[in-house]
């Protein structure tokens, strides 16, 4: 099921435009977003973001229609648990880079089944040969641009690992190939500064909220390869598998003595989506 | 007109899975080339550069259907000629980053008119705040995301400007928004080489290899911003417009000694494209 500017289709098949700039130039954003309960996690943190980004590609799309397009959809996940990407491009374009004066932006939504049993699953890193661009607007956005994130993810695995390290052009700690990375080091909880070419995530932006509440100072700071592999726990964020520890970084074990600092965090996490949308997303068990 | 999967359609529209991640995830390349006379400038070379790319995507497509499908589109095209877009990619997927084992790819073939007054059409370039990241392979090829480059655009647009030039993150210069930047100092045509970051163009190679036919020698090396101020001529190069002449970068003037070269290399270019299709790309002229 599919939803094209405000229209719902069977399945993922319906008519396009094939001039549109989503497809001929990476020319648009998107945003992952889970659902429970029929209740969208922190969707007003996703269409902020989305907005703030949609500035710097210079054009708009009414709050209004985002909202509708994503409440409609909502309305057709499973109360356990869904995942919902919404998906905005520039719209149809002449050939050529150039964007129209005044673009008719085409709004997707689309619904696939929340995996909770993804959540908190350990993962072991492989550092990637591809950089991350801090030096482009982009690394701060989720455009349609995510080869570099793809061929990273491939390059992992082909390495027996389960995500990649992306470094930025600086050699710093960026990201995973679809994650924020945090370490806790002593009392503290640090993750990179969005300049380092960081996707200001949502959960990532939850989790330095929460870190007190865990007996944690969040801190936002440049990471080394070595940071992470002196901490006491590495994790890494995002808004589908929320919080998954970090077991190994190209082959080498890491230390776990934050192991119980993370599963807190996780906790917390969980309870933090259970109270907006009345139901805990480990197993679709309805809130307390 | 747009040729989708072997289909042509009337217009643009046609039937398109959402699921593909040509659209959600800039999975997949692209390739601009003139046709003229009904025959596809260095057909061969754009192929060849695409497989090469998707080898390092990771699938394929039979050359066979490639060859078919620009034979079937550059038929439309007008005798004067015509700008063929092919675009191929990974095909529809499920939700997230890791690509299907056994994909499908979408092949899109689109048609523009030739524009022949665009070519050696003066241009002035303002320095991109974005970098081009050298450190990514899709810097080496006709990816779908462009969006960088759409950016960059639009950032020399609005500093009054025609077009952005691109350095890479050691701040050596890569590239125009969609043209390879050459220049011309005393007897060398120097341009950069594909490591700094530099799409491997058609028209690149083609201007290398009849340089000494114009009486210079084609060296590739690393070039600073300054190198292109103190050089004799500088001009940018893609398959559209053949050969831009650059004016200014940033306002500074820049020398024109060498424009005389440029209108040298120009001429043994629309040559070239004239041997091949039997017509002389700047007016539709029939080649004598």
């Amino acid at each position: 099921m599919i939803l094209v500017d405000g229209v719902v289709h069977e399945g993922r098949i319906a008519r396009f435009d094939y001039g549109d700039r989503g497809l001929t130039l990476g020319d648009g954003l998107f945003e992952t977003m889970t659902v429970i309960a029929g209740a969208v996690y922190r969707l007003a943190d996703h269409l902020d973001r989305m907005a703030a980004g949609l500035t710097i590609l210079g054009f708009a799309v009414e709050r209004e229609r985002l909202e509708a397009d994503v409440a409609a959809m909502a309305a057709w996940a499973p109360a356990d648990g869904g995942v919902l990407r919404l998906t905005v491009t520039r719209g149809p374009g002449a050939r050529g880079l150039a964007p129209p004066d005044d673009p008719t932006p085409t709004v997707v939504v689309s619904l696939a089944p929340l995996e909770s049993g993804l959540m908190m699953q350990p993962v072991r890193l492989a550092v990637s040969s591809i950089r991350r661009n801090d030096r482009s607007p982009l690394s701060r956005l989720k455009s349609l641009g995510y080869l570099d994130n793809v061929l990273a993810l491939a390059e992992a695995r082909a390495r027996g690992a389960g995500d990649a390290l992306m470094l930025n052009t600086s050699e710093r700690v960026a990201c995973a190939s679809a994650a924020n990375v945090f370490r806790i080091a002593g009392d503290r909880l640090e993750t990179p500064p969005i300049v380092d070419g960081v996707l200001p995530g949502i959960v990532r932006t939850r989790v330095l909220a929460l870190a007190p509440d865990a007996g944690l100072v969040p801190v936002e700071r440049s990471l080394t390869e070595r940071d992470l592999e002196e901490a006491d726990a590495v994790f890494l964020t995002n808004s589908v598998r929320l919080l998954r520890p970090v077991t190994e970084i190209d082959g080498a074990t890491l230390p776990h003595d934050g192991r119980g600092l993370v599963a807190a965090l996780f906790d917390r996490m969980a309870a933090d989506v259970a109270s907006e949308t009345g139901r805990d997303p480990r197993g679709g068990r309805p809130a307390a």
